[in-house]
């Protein structure tokens, strides 16, 4: 692809892309660009990255509308546009080859139930079994050795990678990507203790509906609802080996980071960002664009939206800056508290001398 | 189902189930108090719901027998039994429509080894493969896409959802439910270190056996001992994404919570809690009714029993609350000490200038 | 086998090895020496279990080259080596029965794509999907319903237990083993957040490059780079439930043990090991030899290599254990600011008094 013609597709998106240079240099692939090679494009975003632009071999750099361009060499060509990050995540894009997750149509060694309903376009992988009564919209492709359990329903030009499973009942919007091994719907985690200490399994009876857009990594486990439904909304992003337990709710656009755990019926709101290994008590809720930091553990719901919480106990952010900084300060304090008492004890002791002086002078 | 029905149906497991109304309502499934609809039923086990009984439009709640039921409206009716939770419970299990998980038989693209054992009524899913000398109790059922290694050994009415692996030599007994994409009898992490700082690999030759009435959630990892046997006693339930390792035990009727991690040859006690997140240093001992807290991290065995262990390294709740008191407590004893160190200060000063005068005097 | 055979097989393993006793004893397998029978071999590499020397009914110990054997009873015969620890492993291999994990050849239900390219003597598991030209090396072993998407490079000797997932483009080494409902080259978790609170996700477009003589457990997540490779050294062992972010690089013989958390771009030194449960902040690095105590959060990067990090946030060990002796000292601190404040108050106000009284003299 030449320069002007990404300069042309950049310019589906953005307003402006202005071209420095040549436009019919030709672009072979992007690079990171402290190790691009000539025919490469790269970008710079962020402060950290500009020294690199004075020795990069790139020969095409997407940079911010302000960028300074005069200083470089013949070979270095730009393309400035207002969000440089978001432009290259679409070269990107244009770059990628697409991947084959299954052949289109059904394979012939996948098994698929009575009265499922296939859309138009659909790509059904091999050994894949699809459950009676399930409904797959147009354009879906679900990878090999899969299971869709009876009555799932999936929306349109949804990806299932190879190797996920979804129980009975599930609902998945449009747009929906799930990656391998992740299991969408297993039984919430309820058992009801009976006076000899066994415990009697409590039926888990409702399911998980997946909105649009929504795009879930590997090995996740998203539990089905006791009653009613377990919610993810649209456009949530969730990284690998997250748990979800039963009847929560993950609010529109948040994002959560691997590791996390959500306990049952916890309903975190919309465009909020959970951290790695994060944890949560069960029955509680945060607000819309709340950050819970890397391995906090909320354990009660928070009501002002736009939080940041930390620690465990998690708390908001100043808390927790303020109590680690206590923690810190541990070791200072310690010697204050002893110079102090050893001082006080001075004090006392030459008092007590005197007076023993001004006794012993009686 | 009428709610004469219901009420039979529970005097199976209630000495006493009393109805207040007309038993001859129909109910078709339950709900929960705060959104049922006519024609539901619901409970209340816990104060903290009572609230909703005043306005529930449900037809039927189940609550405890000491309820004072007088003051409520005719579209109202109660079933008083001494659990209502768990009454509640057996009413989901009879309102819960069977899953089919896999068909009745074998299915024609299974693959089943030589010497397998078949028990009566056994269902066995699309593309699972049975290995050498197996035996299969009487109407177990393994969902699509398994796998049994040889010689892996099941009692009866037990249920593997589709995507479960277990490896050689696994023993379950009868009524052990296992979830998607869990992974039972992978080898325990053993390697030896070598002197040039490489490692060889301790084979793991042991097994592991899963005890009568044992649920498994999804995506958990139960490795096999290196020498005799990983066991799960009867009734214990595990979450998902738990990862047990080799040689552990673990108790009669223990409930292990998400994501936390057993590290190899720890014995946990019988009718233990382990919360979500928790983790244990390996080779250690839990006597029995043992609690575990939420993201707790425990470092040595405990003696007594019944105890709750909290924190990282854990400790007896008791101590861990004094310990998270005297932290929260931190800013104000920082406080008072810069308070105390000032007025001493001052004194010491003022001390100092009555001496300095005193001198001057002289 | 006989113990002069056992020796023998040592012999090529360890310049010298002694045997103390008759070498004409048929040894049937190992046991662990507390519970060893008649026939069995065990070992005592550690001081802890020497004192099971006297009581064990095993034929064979095998034990330092140190120790002094003439006290023991006529059954017990001993081979004496440099390493006990490392010879029991040997011996531990040497009676392992071989696993059956695929059938020689490549069974009839697997699928293999157009353009692969199969070793010598390669088994490929029942239902196995083997994409568009990957290439599997000689006596590679793929378990069942296991799926390798296009292009994915095998090495010679690898073994993939049944249920493991590589996404397209994957490249391992010899000798690497892969246990179950593992995922290797997910995509990395990358979105760029736009205006209106969604995310456009950033194409994954690199691989995983898994080197020489790795070993890893059961469903772990080993995700795609951005650009790029996430790479997996020789000799590195991944116990399970690990996360392996994009863009990772993981350094020779490094153990990292469950459940721990490896953000994007982390790059870990060789010979380091990571505890259970530890998490990293992206886009760090640790030196050589680092050892992350279980649970730690290591939020920066590292320069001397050969420490101990411990802790959230993770310090050097000596740090560490400073400030987990002033939390575990913090309730004396307070008793002890305590006192000396109603002391220094006690001080002061009989001053006050004796000026009182000074005062009321005038």
């Amino acid at each position: 692809m030449k320069i002007h013609e990404i300069q042309a597709y950049l310019e589906q998106y953005f307003e402006n892309v202005e071209l420095v240079g040549s436009g019919d240099v030709t672009i072979d692939g992007p690079a990171k660009i402290e190790n691009a090679t000539k025919g490469t494009v790269s970008f710079v975003a962020n402060e950290k990255y500009s020294r690199f632009v004075g020795t990069t071999k790139a020969s095409l750099l997407i940079v911010g509308e302000e960028t300074n361009t005069s200083q470089y060499n013949d070979h270095l060509n730009f393309l400035k546009v207002k969000d440089p990050y978001t432009a290259f995540v679409f070269v990107l894009q244009k770059y990628t080859r697409p991947r084959l997750i299954a052949a289109p149509g059904v394979a012939s060694s996948a098994v698929i139930g009575e009265h499922v309903e296939l859309g138009e376009n659909v790509s059904i992988g091999e050994h894949t079994v699809i459950g009676d009564e399930c409904v797959i919209g147009d354009n879906t492709v679900i990878g090999s050795n899969s299971v869709l359990m009876a009555h799932v329903r999936t929306g349109r030009d949804c990806t299932l990678f190879p190797h996920v499973v979804c129980y009975n009942g599930i609902i998945l919007g449009d747009r929906v990507t799930i990656h391998s091994g992740t299991v969408v719907g297993a039984d919430g985690f309820g058992f009801a203790p009976q006076p000899d200490g066994s415990y009697i399994k409590i039926p888990q009876m409702g399911i998980v509906e997946i909105d649009d857009d929504v795009e879930i990594g590997a090995n996740n486990t998203i539990d089905r609802a006791t009653m009613g439904s377990t919610v993810i909304e649209k456009g949530v992003k969730i990284d690998n080996l997250v748990q979800i337990g039963h009847n929560c709710t993950i609010g529109e656009n948040t994002v959560i980071v691997s590791q996390a755990g959500i306990s049952g019926s916890v309903s975190v709101g919309k465009h909020c960002m959970i951290g790695g290994q994060a944890g949560f008590s069960g029955h509680l809720s945060l607000p819309d664009r709340t950050r819970v930091s890397a391995r906090a553990g909320v354990t009660k719901s928070a009501a002002k939206p736009g939080q940041t919480l930390g620690g465990f106990p998690a708390q908001p952010l100043r808390d927790q800056l303020r109590q680690e900084a206590l923690l810190r300060g541990l070791d200072k304090m310690k010697r204050k508290l002893d110079a102090l008492e050893e001082e006080f004890n001075k004090s006392q002791s030459s008092k007590d001398q005197k007076s023993k002086r001004v006794t012993s002078k009686r």
